[in-house]
């Protein structure tokens, strides 16, 4: 089941041109991330405990503007889970009309912070994943 | 009549110290002010006309600090209005407990960007201002 | 030939982890574009005379940490080019050790904004571009 | 005396207006203090051993604007030093005209990050900053 969120565009999103600057877009992107970190699984808690969701490959479609105003709609779902790294796949849209104004394959692992290293995804992690499929 | 918004403190607002860092709070005010030029100003209508409401002065106390997964209130009131610019004063709570975490006065003035020049505040942008009074 | 610039990391780079944040990596790359722009492209005047650079794509891997007080470098070159689009592949190091942190294939287009179009890549653009060749 | 340094406007500095963005130059000071810290009390290793330069209220003029391609220059000194508090004055300049562009009192405190408190400015931390006096 994918995620949604809504962020309005407001004009510090903006560049020179008036559309939503490039960077800013992995924010949106972030934000959609940190909102499944909480409702999934249990951040800020899980970043106590020393477990984070990093990210290793980010791979975005700029395909429209977005200007002052617009309402975007971020969907997420998770496109791929293998042993060690998994994928979400993000989708941009205006909240109205439904077009199409970026999307991005994000690759990321979970690090286990004590050990600085990546953990095999599997039980409440991967279960957990699963849900957020299509 | 004071206007409020709530922010959700995410990962990519802090800084080293796991603190949200301090140029963020001034995009938290923005997106404050933001949503009033659009619920009282009819924004971005009235930026395609050619008005803004550009900050010439921002006085900004950090209080407290703010953490990972906090949820911010920013409260905005118009503290004072002049013949040419006025002052909104912001107030940034945890919206459970109330703390106190940093407030600004944000002293601004309308300019017609057609001239480039300031205009008396005066008819509408007067009255509409005066409602976000406490 | 490829081009260099450095950026010392600073705290207000870097994320609750420590470490410098995606977001901000895309931001040193627009950096490196924009020193592009003016040394080879003659940029603002080229910007003022309505052309600008648009990324379609930008392709991230994020290698290794970086921290405060890190000299990074970021050397930028030209991967490929076609009719209408070409890539630029840009590779950011830690200055001293060249430990490579994050590398990326950014994608654009010549958009000349008088008809929002994007332009065949040819003639003085190509010939520049192609001084980026590696 | 006074710490200068230098720093290009590029196009994802710039806001909907064409003008580096009121957020930004927050950004900006901060780098000056970081070049600051570094070059005066031997930041990251001060860093690292528990002490911050921690801000408690920025007072900012936003005098005229800067735009695409300019060369800022933001001079910073010592305006004042008490015995928990002091204050930096920072001016931002084009570098080439000596035209203002915003000027800025940034008070701090120097914090023992083990105690979570201010410490009495005193000894080195107090004979490194009066270097700073213009």
């Amino acid at each position: 089941m994918e995620d949604r969120i809504q962020i309005k565009v407001r004009g510090y999103h903006l560049d020179l041109y008036g559309h939503v600057n490039n960077t800013r877009y992995l924010e949106f992107l972030e934000e959609a991330r940190w909102t499944i970190k909480e409702k999934y699984f249990d951040f800020p808690k899980t970043h106590d405990e020393g477990f984070g969701i990093v990210v290793v490959n980010t791979n975005i479609n700029y395909r429209n503007y977005a200007e002052l105003g617009d309402m975007l709609e971020i969907r997420t779902h998770l496109l791929k889970i293998g042993n060690k790294s998994a994928v979400f796949r993000h989708e941009i849209y205006l909240a109205d009309s439904g077009k199409l104004i970026a999307d991005a394959d994000v690759t990321f692992v979970i690090v286990d912070r004590h050990s600085g290293k990546a953990i095999e995804i599997k039980d409440d992690w991967r279960l957990k994943l699963e849900r957020l499929k299509q």
